[in-house]
């Protein structure tokens, strides 16, 4: 009973993927990952019947489990999704929620020597996984890829890097534009590494991971930056090179690393611009006053995408009001329009 | 396997209570209602042992559900609990989760006409079922209760209400000091009813309750004091006084009736006083930077029940460097202090 | 030349008063005071005519050579309303720039053995100086006080205790319900004297005069409650009684004696509420976004008024989108009202 | 008397000059321009004694009459500076306070089609006007320039293209270290341009001019920005050219021209890597709580200076614990150690 749960009209379904890929990965993090499938109402008594799949990744330091968390006076997002379905506003899909969690909150759903192959185990191990098991229309054209910042950026490279596997997308706030969203912050974290950890991220690590998380202040946006980092500048051997020096400006070879991450820059290049313009359908929006400004993001990738190609009918945009936080609201009026465009 | 989910040493119960106290509760709240109960590890191999029960209240907004919640790098409250019994950090206890939520986000845990009865639903109610359904030791002198924020204050008052079913307490940052830590903030809920509302309260909830919850600023801090009157000072009818006036200067009737129930001036009057003498343990704690300034009525909680005569050995008190937020990590050191008190 | 200075269409004097009244102040302030008296265009050519004649206070912390301090994009007071005289959009007038600074910041132009006979040296010192060296209209029927924040409270209070020597005045985000606009900054400030000052304002002041002021958080503010406290809460012998606690609640016997001096409250006592009633004209005025919440402020003052029984007429009211900060652009439009009122 | 004014030791003269390079500046500012001329005690006695000169710039949005300005407990920096030398705690020095104001706020104190020739206009006009005037030692190694903010930037780069001219220089939280000090301002600013002034300068600034400056949100730093464009990135016919894009991205060519005017690069172009090592003294110091990241900028100068060759033993660096604002209790410390450095 609300607000303490909900009786959902489909289904959802806890698994546990034992992945190969992730086995031995960098973090130490586990290679059995948990995954939630959701199927809609009347999938179990139309049993012939073949849906679209919709995968939904995490923003940073979300983990799938937190899907299910609650909060005051809203529900749950698969509580959400499975409502709108249930009132016939989409038609029928098969909801993924993706895990690519890591020990330092994330993976950006890339393949790093500092994280592991997250990209590789989403598409070669998640997907045909779930087209194993649920009754799924398993090409391309019937796959989306969807989430909200962090998981926004992985919806739009998974969808450049994997246009074989995913023929649509939706990013709501997604980490785009670095040199606005991400590079404004560095100098504040220069300034906290020497004020509170010698200028070192080794002692910040150090000290981190002996207390008890979040009890000192930016402890989350150091993290954050160096997972980042994990992800888009590591080395072969899994060092990780930070973007940003003492003085908070950026190391250009770095950094160069991450614009080259950035899907504003990824658009630009042929493979990615044609991955693009291969898509059926790109939600983009964002909250006109996100905190790092991604709605400037989103409409620096919009310009990218026109750019590279696709055409303005296979885009949706908006910025609302809002901030970056408290937005799942807006992910099933995503999940809807992606249904009705795979269908 | 974490950070998903965790085994737990103890077993973690879900009822459902059906509360003949909250039906027909003036918001229209579910009267079935949900309680956890948890056995430490070593419950079910030792059948004739009994356990005192240290029973736990949720702060404002927060509902017996969210106690499952995850977070990037902690672990919810339940598993830490677990944990901490697990290693044999203090002697085993029954550990209870109790549910008042209204549709206010909460009820201080007092009888009401403009919530309902959740102070006798919790004293009649859930202590009698808790002792039927497990092996308590079932009289005052085993039984604690402890909260955060409105859990805390609902701790400070239960104990001082119902000194026959409570015989000791825990309160981290709990409301208390109404003048210090509710009053200050009036003005800024006056100017954002007269700037968004037309001044009113009844347009603010009719907005309200129209749209998705929490996407206007205020949006809580309104909601919260309307709740705490809801709890403070409803008529009769369930007509809800609110403490303040257009100019956000306090309705000097009304307020009184907030301050008889601020546990700092409760605690001078003689029933209470008495009753808080009889309390075997009372542990106060609170962020030294509650944004709240909790803090303060900490030292002001402290300094009652020592005027109220309760001996100084029996409390333990603490500031910590921390906001109000993020502070369940100091939870088990309550449970613990208590359990070997109450052992 | 503009921006460095301007050419006055009429004269601005610079006096010194040496005030008998302010010798042996307690605070070991000046008693030889700065006063700036203006006289419009036209004043020295027409040698019979008579004016009325504006006072104007000023806020805390502030002195009167800071009348004539220059920023980027504006110009002082003393030049707009020359200006505003020069272009014809008032009645001539005499503008007086009182002085009333004392080493704690100010003296809230009242007496007090915390801080001076303030208020006696504005009413017997300073009118009869300018009546004398000026051909002002020299009764209460043509002289105005005005002022903003603390010189707005000056404004306030001055008529209402010296209604014989006042006919009109103006304020401009004036202190005023003290419950609302001081009160609600007291816990912070009980929290900073006790981590910085060991809880003790002794050693708030000998720390703060001892090094450069301000270059500690929360100089400012903890000597601004000091410097209030100092006027409406010393003893006879000149000692400071604070208004709150170490809990930062208020100790009603000192906070009884601030209220009692609160302009709102004042309005209700039946002397002041007849000194009022006596009034031409009060302009009331402050910004929707004041910081110290002064538009409640002045929404509870023009109530207070209205309920003295000053006719709606006589009273000026507004509310204008800005915070307590640079608004020194309205000043202008109140003279120019007064300056029509009395003439 | 003190707080209102101070009678000082030395002499503080107040010139106009006639400016011919300033003439027709493009924005139509005066050419007559004031100069402010101090000499230490003892001057006037020893008529045929020569002292060193020591220039002082404003910050941005400052011009030369607010210097006078007087703050609640402080004094203004000529009377520090008239103190100092006063007590003796530094050799005797003429002390020069140029005015480069604009319409925009200042000129950064370079040449430039967006404001005028505000650097010649001190080398070749000021300098030697003081020079004709007063009992100086008319050569570089006997003058020196300071300045805060972006008055510390012009001494920065003042000396680096005028080392003939100026032989020494301190910088107080100066501009510096571009990318870490004004590039992540720019997010904001684009979003302040489309939410306020459809996305337009233009529109801005016809607003910003046709109503009093400073009474909408974000309205000193969209001008900041611009006329910081003016003096970094005009174009020959004076058209300003913004570094930023409607999404807050910069943009590269103009950004280039900005970077190519950072002291941090500038200092390692040979020319003025020469200029750097032909220096005397180099103070740079700033608040290691500096808002716009100046402590940072510091850091990089000083790197930058040791880089070209500086030796250590000539420049002091000292970050204290300050933010950007009301730091001119530093100024005389410079002073007096460059007056001792140049004696």
């Amino acid at each position: 009973m609300l607000p303490w749960s909900a009786e959902l009209a489909g289904r959802l379904d806890h698994h546990v993927v034992d992945s190969s890929l992730l086995r031995g990965n960098p973090l130490g993090d586990p290679h059995e990952r948990p995954l939630m499938v959701y199927v809609p109402p009347g999938y179990d008594s139309e049993p012939d019947r073949r849906y679209p799949a919709l995968y939904v990744l995490l923003g940073y330091t979300g983990h799938v489990a937190m899907w299910m968390n609650r909060t005051p006076f809203r529900q749950p997002y698969p509580e959400l999704a499975d409502a709108m379905f249930a009132a016939g506003d989409a038609p029928p899909a098969i909801v993924v929620y993706v895990d690519a969690w890591t020990a330092l909150g994330g993976s950006q759903y890339l393949d790093s020597p500092g994280t592991g192959r997250y990209h590789t185990y989403l598409r070669d191990e998640i997907v045909p996984y779930v087209d194993e098991h649920y009754r799924t229309i398993p090409d391309r054209d019937h796959r989306a890829i969807t989430g909200k910042s962090s998981g926004g950026y992985g919806a739009m490279v998974t969808a450049m890097l994997a246009p074989d596997v995913f023929g649509a997308l939706a990013t709501h706030a997604g980490d785009a534009l670095f040199d606005v969203s991400y590079r404004p912050g560095f100098p504040a974290l220069a300034r906290r590494l020497r004020d509170m950890y010698d200028g070192s991220y080794e002692t910040f690590l150090r000290d981190f991971r002996g207390r008890v998380a979040g009890t000192k202040q930016g402890d989350l946006e150091l993290l954050e930056a160096y997972g980042y980092a994990a992800a888009y500048s590591a080395e072969p051997d899994g060092a990780v090179r930070v973007p940003f020096d003492h003085t908070g400006a950026v190391v250009p070879k770095v950094w160069q690393r991450w614009i080259d991450r950035d899907p504003v820059t990824m658009a630009a290049q042929p493979q990615y611009a044609e991955a693009l313009r291969s898509m059926r359908a790109i939600w983009v929006d964002a909250g006109s006053r996100d905190e790092y400004f991604l709605d400037l993001g989103a409409v620096a990738f919009r310009q990218a995408i026109l750019a590279a190609g696709v055409p303005e009918e296979r885009i949706f945009f908006e910025l609302f009001d809002a901030g970056h936080g408290g937005i799942e609201y807006r992910y099933p009026l995503a999940l809807a329009w992606l249904a009705r465009r795979l269908t």
